[in-house]
């Protein structure tokens, strides 16, 4: 098979397989549960899942950049784009902290009050700085392949979310100004993925990567909602600090 | 004294103590023992210094990346300065080779055949990344700070150097294009330690940066002329691939 | 309270967290029927552990190491007990092999032949190598606290497993090396976590990763289950080279 | 030529080098001025050696360790002895400290009250991570080499030194405990010379970061007098700190 055929071959097998798995994680019960809660208008779901967009957001750009300085990315045209997109997600933490103080939660200092890291966001952020660093310096753009592409499978779901909780789009930065640059980051990552993608094991390398950091981002939700379940429960929590949101939005 | 005072007397300094290092510099004998050699139009030497060239700007854009990479570098403007500079530094060592193709010096792979980087250059190399990951994240602005800086106290020598050499500006790519950008580049590093210093220890860390990176630079250039010493009088070198330009030259 | 009596609570907590979670580990209907597979004396699920371990211990030692390397570490002791442990741990893939191998997986070079590492295991280590470069130096050791501790847990399993597959205790050589260690080992971690933890963010820290480092080798088994699920419906499997260990054992 | 007689040959040919090294240092003109001024009895020159010292020993265990979490190094005997020596060097930074304060120097803080590192210390610093973190594993053992049998070259010297300034064997604890453990060390470092080289290339990595990091420990001596003759002309310093130990001096 010539390149060209097996890099169109494999990226449409790719394309498929993050389509199923979307498919997969919004019929799920949790999903709609999730749903459910953000009709009853509790902003509070959405501020725990700022709170993790914060941690992990931090590291983007940094691992992205980790990227180019791997000895093993001989790409001039690979590096490039890391540096790029890492230029662009630069700070993007700042847009979930905007967004959090948007809906009324107050943090002052992130450092000092941020509620904590999640047990997946974790793993999530030490699986791309290690992915990163070591291995086939493709594999990260398994990563931004969903991640540039995931728009079209939440935007209802972000629309109807923004209307249940009577947010203006200047309230959600950061989905809103990621969703805007997704049509042009899709096609540089679609020509990327075209460029430096050269054998089946640079496939698969990408393909697993993709799936992996895809079930992490899903697991994420699931501890967002284990976590809202406790303090719905009033247990004890780390999240305390968000409840101030559910009582602004139960006084609406 | 007010911040802003201070970083326009210490700014002074450091281009003060910049100047007074490039004057020493160029007083030396074998200064003017270079410039001498060159004047026999003997492209070896230039030739030698374009291999030092192709190894240390292989690292420049990486180690100028993950001074962005840096969890202590929390200052969201400095990060993008890095990766924005990072990404104009990328793949400057093939404008090296280019040069090197240029007058004369046929090297297909640049992994296998490239001669060897000297330990002046590995001591550079060795210290920006040293530097870029660890301590104060500002102090690698004093390598840019003279680096971008530079053309002004060697354009007179490389136009000399051109005109001796016979060779066009298309054939030093490095050299011009580098210069090209020299103004806006300056102008960028110069707001950006206005951003970033902001106190006696940040201009120290910045200022020993700057001494430090400019005197192994300057030994660079010995290691360049030591090496061209043993070309001359035909002793044992790993640069003796570098010969044929001396032969192209004598015909010329 | 005194920072004594913080400890000695502090590890008493530690210890019941950690005998809870393998007792619902243990409880679970999967643990079951890992025990009921073996029973039927199929070697193939014990191979497929192996390879993992083969995985992740080719980085144990590595990842130990990079905390006595850790500039934020300035404990002399701690420094020590880090490279005494890696120093102990290092090559411990090569007895997970010997065991591969001891069981009939005919595997001359790892690097080309070994299985893949399953995706637990590489949040694992990707996980461990995160811990042990950034953060609270001291927390690596919730890894090191429960993994010479597990040595009473799953004693009778490893015991039953070794009589149902009629292995020798020569045949297992990183289970029963490492148990042989455990008692030492055991106390030596609990020793420097009472030097070294002297707040309740230390402990929080080690017991946060105690849990997660647990909770993903959990993972790791149900990943092994699943894969041994694969090769018992003959799908296609990047493990099937195990299927010779299944052939031998129904023969015997 | 077979591997084994290789090694031999090669091995002399490094003894040979370095010893040549030695010779040409201890017949310097500054070492003479270094004889001559301990002779007068001033320990602040041995003083400021003992700072620079603390800097880079601070680092040595440290970097000696990295080389075994490279994944590039695959030889368990090689990772078994850096993390051995990375063991037995940790924690010597404060042997120098301990003899800093035996002679008088009242540091209590080092942190905040270490007179500074100097430009080769740095330069040694940063360039013994560089080739601990890339390339060739086995480079490092250059430096090793040496320095475990530098004792020979400089006890003599340090002997008078001991003398002239009439301290206790018990007062120079870094230079004493190092030279005790010297000849076994010798041993080790010859022996897995001979395990892990195998080619004229090892060989050559190992002869190139022997001869570099020899050279920049001759350059601290030269940093050090230098600083040593500010000190003497009362002129600006960063290492006032130490002139309390010219004065017990005088008053002995």
């Amino acid at each position: 098979m010539k390149s060209t055929e097996l890099n169109h071959s494999k990226f449409q097998e790719l394309e498929q397989a993050i389509a199923k798995k979307w498919q997969t994680f919004l019929e799920q019960p949790q999903a709609l549960q999730f749903i459910n809660s953000l009709m009853g208008k509790d902003r509070r779901i959405y501020a725990l899942y700022l709170t993790q967009v914060y941690h992990y957001a931090f590291h983007t750009a940094r691992n992205q950049a980790l990227v180019a300085v791997n000895p093993e990315n001989r790409n001039i045209h690979y590096m490039q784009f890391c540096l790029e997109h890492a230029l662009e997600e630069t700070g993007h933490e700042l847009m979930a902290l905007h967004d959090l103080r948007a809906i009324g939660v107050d943090i002052q200092d992130p450092e000092a009050e941020m509620p904590p890291t999640l047990t997946p966001t974790k793993l999530l952020i030490a699986y791309l700085y290690w992915i990163s660093q070591t291995g086939n310096p493709v594999q990260r753009l398994g990563y931004s392949f969903w991640a540039e592409r995931s728009y079209s499978y939440i935007k209802n779901f972000m629309d109807n979310l923004r209307s249940s909780m009577a947010l203006n789009r200047a309230d959600m930065t950061f989905f809103y100004s990621h969703s805007a640059i997704d049509d042009k980051h899709a096609k540089d990552v679609e020509d990327i993925l075209m460029k430096v993608c050269n054998t089946e094991e640079d496939w698969a390398a990408v393909s697993e990567a993709a799936i992996i950091t895809l079930d992490l981002t899903h697991q994420i939700i699931k501890a967002v909602l284990d976590e809202y379940a406790k303090l719905v429960r009033s247990e004890s929590s780390n999240f305390e600090l968000l409840n101030c949101v559910a009582l602004t939005a139960s006084r609406a």
